[in-house]
This record gives structure tokens, C-alpha cells and sequence, in this order.
């Protein structure tokens, strides 16, 4: 999908179109009972990638959002560098995913909220050094999504 | 394959064993042109996962050899906790790598040689807590065959 602007639109406002995308596909996570976060990347005004938990689902505890999106990423572009590329993720990524991001050499990554148990910045700096770093792009949302899948849980 | 020992071997000669499984399948990596890693996950004597370093084929940062690993070792096991199983890989874990194995919360690693640039242990603790870490297994043959495949590269 390219998204067509009538003007030209700030940062802040395709950082929210973008980030939007990365909810509906939390949100799909949410309906089939997984944690709720979702991931896509941007190449060039385009969407190039996506991905949405399924640790459950695929018993693989590699299967989070911005794994499945690099991958299916790397894929389209036919190489495993997304050196000019955007990752929204509706929660900041973890150490694994950090790790992964750096392999990537991605030049962006915009995240909704911060993730104070295995969020990577609590582990110090693991992206790689050139990648421009966003947080509290919808923050509300997406952090609302998964605090109400966790009470969901507990209520059950 | 399970392996059948006349007597109680140490765990010095069980290491040495899985370890010498781990560096033949860095050995196809090395063949295959990739930067020569190994991994096998082991419960109860018993091989269930492997995976070697495809990053170039795949086009994708996420195929190191203990992410192919852990998601053979899950399917295997139909649950994606590997709480008894031990990781041998022929180079230390990086940061990507260290976190999925987090999440794994696999009881042991047992690694070759060092990683001095990107081995996770260069950004401090991103283990599990409980995850026991052995290195310095088969450490010259991991170490020769990853210098070699750089030797190779640079020669040419």
C-alpha cells in the first residue's frame, strides 16, 4: 500500500499513519489471543513488510512481530539489508529483536510504548549505532492494548 | 540420534561429543559459503533441533544457526520452552540470538569460541537467569574453521 498525501505531510503525521497500521495488526494478534503486538516497515512511502505475534500459535518463541517483518521485508527487497527502511512496532523491541534490527542495519525504528520488563534500552544500547531511534507514537493505544489483554488474563 | 556410551562418560565428553555434532554442521555452512556457524539443541541424550548459519541463502539476519535451533527443538517438543535442554553452537551467542534464548529458557549453552565483536557477553548479562553458560568447548576447531571462511574471503 502507498499512502497519497493531498499535501505534504510531517513526520509526525506519517509516523501515526504508519504506526496505525502496526495496531490493526496488534490488534489481529489481540483476537487470536496473542500478546498484542504488531509490526510492519516502510520503504519509500511504501509497506514492505509485516508481521504480528505468534509465539502461541507457531510454538516459537522467535515469532514476534518485527521478526516476522524483517524477514518478510528482506524478502520483497530480495537482501537481508534494510538500510533505507522504517520499522513500526507498537512496543519497543526486546533484546532479541534489538539484536535482529542490528543485523538489519535499518535505518529507523518507531515505537508506541516503552516495554519496562525486556525492553531493550533497560539492556543498554543494542541497536546499531546508525539507527535513528522514535518512541511515544500512539502511546496510549498501544500501550492500552496490551495492559487490557493482561488483565483479560488475569480476569480469566 | 541418541548416543549409547559403555560407560558413565564425563559431561567433559558429552560436551566434547555435541560439540563435535555442532561443528559439522558449521562445516556445510562453511561449504555452503556462510559464515561457518553450528547449533544443536540435546535433551535427554537425545539430538531435537539443529540449524547452521543461513543468512546469505535466506536472505535473512534471522537465520543464524541457534534461531533454526530453537524452532526445530520447539516444534520437536510441541511447546516452545526448551526448560531441559542444553545449546551447543560453535561460537558464542549475539545479542539476537541471547535474547530468543532468553525466551526459550533453556537450562544450559554451551559455547566454542568467544564472539569478540557482536558475542552478547561484550553488552552484559542477556541470558536467562537460570540459563547455565559453558564456554571454551572444542575451541580451537570452532575458532580455525571461522577463521578460515575469513582467510578464504579476504584471499580472494
Amino acid at each position: 500500500m502507498i499512502y497519497s498525501f493531498e499535501e505534504n505531510p510531517t513526520t509526525e503525521q506519517t509516523d501515526e499513519i504508519y504506526m496505525r497500521e502496526a495496531l490493526k495488526l496488534a490488534k489481529r494478534a489481540f483476537d487470536e489471543d496473542e500478546v498484542p503486538i504488531g509490526a510492519i516497515i516502510v520503504s519509500q512511502g511504501k509497506i514492505i513488510g509485516k508481521g504480528y505475534n505468534l509465539t502461541q500459535r507457531l510454538n516459537d518463541v522467535t515469532a514476534h512481530a518485527e521478526m516476522q517483518a524483517f524477514t518478510a521485508a528482506a524478502n520483497y527487497l530480495g537482501g537481508k539489508y534494510l538500510k533505507d527502511c522504517t520499522l513500526y512496532v507498537t512496543v519497543e523491541p526486546c533484546v532479541m529483536c534489538a539484536g535482529a534490527a542490528y543485523w538489519t542495519q535499518i535505518s529507523k525504528i518507531v515505537f508506541g510504548v516503552y516495554d519496562d520488563k525486556r525492553g531493550s534500552s533497560k539492556f543498554g544500547q543494542l541497536f546499531h549505532p546508525k539507527t535513528e531511534i522514535k518512541n511515544g507514537v500512539l502511546e496510549e493505544e498501544c500501550s492500552e492494548l496490551i495492559k487490557s489483554f493482561f488483565r483479560n488474563k488475569r480476569d480469566k
